[in-house]
């Protein structure tokens, strides 16, 4: 990662830490222990790649970034509850590398309640993991329309809110449950199109918002199909899925000590991925098998992952998705290249470079 | 129910059934099982009491109800989500006579996924419900926010939402935590306040900005301060309290066959409950020892339904409760007198005095 770009995403991470920290909003949930967890993900950090995109799109139009800072927060604890929700869905541990919202709550319980069992504790820790998320939906609602006290005309909040609770709640979450039926399926009744829809809602979607966010607050307009939003919103489309294509690479191919998950882990929950189904696809008989036979493993030792990468190469698969990476990584630099050059434009180009060439 | 009463509670619902059947929000939402939950609930019916609350405080100010209708969709919709993430987190399977949002999908795996195994199958189930209610509050805000196609100003739309999701979404989901809370603590720990201030959050609070809803539609306010607002507000918030106890009361001294819960739930499910912790503070030593006996229970002939109602009436416990639940309605009564007459504050008395008299 260049320098600026990291001074300036440090930036953005502590200007969201400062407000978040100082917002009044989870002062009043009780237990004590459900108003700690609601703060816990948002507090945490994370690249938060969605407030840069709020507030450099921001920037990028000509807008201050400073109007649509609530924007940005909001946006950052939307994508947060969401984690939540999906956390508890995955029964995922770890997140960040501290415990998940669900482990940290039923820690809390072992602890306060020492006649509990386990299982009580793990069912309670579930249980205001879910009332969390629940609560951190609404507090993402509340900041955004707070963003009246930043400057921002109410007509243009109440569109933004609107568009939030309608249109980006239904694709995420449409995305989350589409995600969650895939592995209920057979491999065979999965398509390439239910795979990309799957990305569209779970990962582009609130991507695309959050540049619609800051470019709106710019203009000052609530006409989402004016010019230079559109070019935004398809910067942002383009990087979303060259991100979630190249997760899912990496996921593979990355350096194993330093990508953030388990090698492998989409193979180890059997969670189908466009790199999988196109070598699925061009695979003979027996490579079909033997890469089946692969998914579900209780552990992926260095001799499996690299036969794994071996079948994903050789049926072209890995080259095919590359391709596709690549095709949106230059359709996200085109779009940007279309915008007027400033400052947060090259903050916005640093970013889908970083994010698009990362190995970890 | 009088006669009144009945037809007019019959059109709220209907009126209620129209509107969300009618409204677009659902149809973008994928997969199909996930589209037919959310509508679930919010379709089921039920008494209706909260969107009945909203168009009468309006009429009850003066307002036009059916400017107040997409408010009063809204906070069903708000109440549905509660209930969907509540009956996962109770691992309840009936819900207005049919299963529940997280049994019915479980059920929908069991039939389309036929591979999977029970335990699969159930976690879909779990998993799918909770983002049914995640896609739920999303909806009520969206409905809520469409108000001003119904007339209603902008900036109290605003204020309207900023209040669901601050103050009210706080309040239930704290209320919801703490009754969760409050099955891990040992009884001891239990107090009177704990307890109030559970219904206050789980039922009271969405009573409230039922009334303040309709209210500040009809007299186009955002100052809920104002003198009518606050006969409302303590009205709405009496009945709750009377409400929920009554409930409680009811729950253990009702007509077995005629009351929708089965008897005795609250003991079976450990639940402290006003009625309980009053009977416990009471009780000498070998009473407490015996009322204890009787919880969690693996069933609840009518022999032990009849020990715990002597127990509790012997305590004073039963008294001490009935005397609260009939001072709460005589405040409830006391506030909507000071309102002006007319059809719709006649409707509210006749759904206070209905719900606190009766015995199902």
């Amino acid at each position: 990662m260049d320098d600026l770009l990291k001074g300036e995403l440090g930036r953005v991470s502590s200007d969201i830490i400062y407000i978040l920290a100082n917002d009044l909003f989870p002062s009043a949930i009780y237990p004590e222990c459900l108003c700690s967890a609601v703060r816990s993900y948002p507090m945490r950090g994370g690249k938060r790649i969605r407030p840069a995109l709020v507030l450099w799109s921001c920037g990028a139009l000509g807008g201050i970034p400073e109007e649509a800072m609530n924007a940005a927060a909001a946006v950052e604890i939307y994508h947060s509850w969401t984690l939540v929700h999906d956390d508890i869905i995955d029964e995922d541990d770890v997140r960040r590398g501290l415990a998940t919202t669900h482990v940290e709550l039923s820690k809390h319980a072992r602890v306060v309640y020492p006649t509990k069992t386990d299982a009580d504790c793990a069912k309670f820790g579930r249980n205001l993991a879910i009332l969390t998320g629940d609560i951190q939906q609404a507090w993402a609602v509340d900041i955004l329309m707070r963003s009246t006290e930043k400057g921002c005309p109410p007509a243009l909040v109440m569109e933004l809110v609107r568009r939030l609770q309608n249109t980006v709640n239904r694709e995420l979450i449409s995305g989350e449950a589409l995600d969650v039926e895939l592995t209920m399926r057979e491999l065979k009744a999965v398509t390439r199109e239910d795979i990309l829809k799957t990305i569209s809602g779970k990962t582009v979607c609130l991507l695309k918002y959050s540049v619609q966010c800051g470019g709106a607050i710019a203009l000052r307009t609530t006409d989402f199909r004016c010019p230079e939003l559109q070019h935004l919103v398809r910067y942002a489309e383009s990087l979303g899925f060259a991100f979630q294509l190249r997760d899912d690479y990496l996921g593979v191919f990355g350096d194993v000590r330093s990508f953030g998950k388990a090698p492998c882990s989409d193979f180890q929950e059997s969670k189908p991925t466009l790199l999988y189904l196109e070598a699925m696809n061009a695979l003979p008989e027996s490579g079909r098998k033997e890469l089946l036979s692969l998914t579900a493993l209780p552990e992926y030792p260095m001799e499996k992952v690299q036969r794994i990468r071996e079948l994903l190469t050789s049926s072209g698969a890995a080259d095919k998705v590359l391709k596709l990476i690549a095709g949106y990584t230059e359709q996200a630099e085109e779009n940007l290249h279309l915008l007027s050059d400033n400052k947060y434009k090259k903050l916005l180009r640093a970013l889908s470079g970083y994010l698009l060439n990362r190995e970890v």
